[in-house]
């Protein structure tokens, strides 16, 4: 690997992203990554200033980007607060109502277009297909195809980087703490319900918890005092 | 062809895209098109106000979607003032400096998320690899990535139609003419430079220009009163 490769994570300022800054600054070199975070309507909003905080503390720069379109688009229980965020799938797509379509897929787009302007040619995301909460873009087939997509669309190199993609929460979990990220991920946001402490009931909850507790390892959320 | 087929026409008011709703109510039937816009902070945002009026010409619904995010990157002079358009290429690229990166990959992943929330499973785009400014997200190739790419990152049947890939912009205003749409062309807008009467010297106008001049037809839009 060339001491040129630089990395931009997707950092949307919760656990598998914060995981995933950790494994490039480890993979690239603490003075070759920055990371992005988009602003997009997003119902946590507290995800942004986790996001801040976080490549604060790993010491990177980070560049929010918005994208009102999806809340123009309405109809997802992510971006739109009239739809209460509910366990169940809907009937028709067998997906959570907090699945906001094409949602990886644009952020992958939108970061290469960034990555591009700055000659960058690696991407970071926390994806994963174990574990995953049945959102068909979170899939090891999606990021090679729009891998391909980027390639020709943009006529550049491009990498689409996926540490977690078959890692369980538990394997992430303990990945974080080996690369020295449990401090920041004490500041990571998780719960959809955008509650501190975190609701612990929606989807997004019940799999951070679980992974923490089948690694054996504390939840440095749950030990932080957010006074 | 069921009947049931509906179509998504990705409509930015101008000649290629106007051209394909034509196309697209030939081919689904009148009742089965409608068009979504997107105002991503374009320099010739009077292709907006063309948009709406080529769809109501059309009697075709259109909704206009914001997209916040290119502008917010910058670095193009399509969407940032501060940069003149240029005819010439970029030395480091070789592309125009109204590139903006990854437009049309965003535009129909967008396009194709709103289409997968309105069950709707056909896109329509006017990308051309004839004749192109060189953009590398219009070259078919590029579209059957995407393709793929949202098919498995939205895990529904799409598929991307693109009538006028391999035309030349003279076949187009040819293929314009047979299905009705000239009328309608009179009032698409095609100058970067966002004058009217159009710059005649920006790359989109010389373009057009050849395409009506080799067609051996008038445009439409240098015959009409914009009064």
């Amino acid at each position: 690997m060339s001491d040129k490769q630089r990395a931009l994570v997707v950092l949307s300022g919760g656990q598998d992203s914060t995981t995933c800054l950790y494994w490039a600054l480890d993979h690239f070199g603490k003075d070759s990554v920055e990371t992005i975070t988009f602003d997009y309507g997003q119902r946590h909003i507290i995800e942004l200033k986790s996001a801040q905080k976080i490549a604060s503390i790993a010491n990177v720069a980070n560049t929010v980007i918005p994208i009102n379109s999806f809340a123009a688009m309405g109809g997802n229980a992510l971006t739109d607060t009239d739809i209460k965020v509910d366990n169940s799938l809907e009937t028709d797509t067998q997906l959570p109502n907090t699945f906001v379509p094409g949602r990886n897929l644009i952020f992958l787009t939108f970061a290469a277009a960034f990555a591009y302007n700055k000659n960058i040619h690696n991407l970071v995301t926390g994806v994963a297909q174990t574990d995953y909460s049945g959102y068909p873009d979170c899939r090891q087939k999606t990021m090679e195809a729009l891998e391909k997509t980027l390639k020709l669309g943009l006529e550049c190199k491009i990498t689409i980087h996926t540490p977690l993609m078959f890692k369980s929460k538990k394997e992430t979990v303990i990945m974080a703490k080996k690369l020295g990220g449990l401090s920041a991920l004490a500041h990571s946001h998780t719960c959809y319900n955008n509650q501190y402490p975190p609701c612990g009931s929606c989807p997004a909850c019940q799999l951070r918890a679980k992974g923490f507790k089948d690694a054996g390892i504390t939840d440095p959320l749950l030990q932080k005092n957010h006074g």
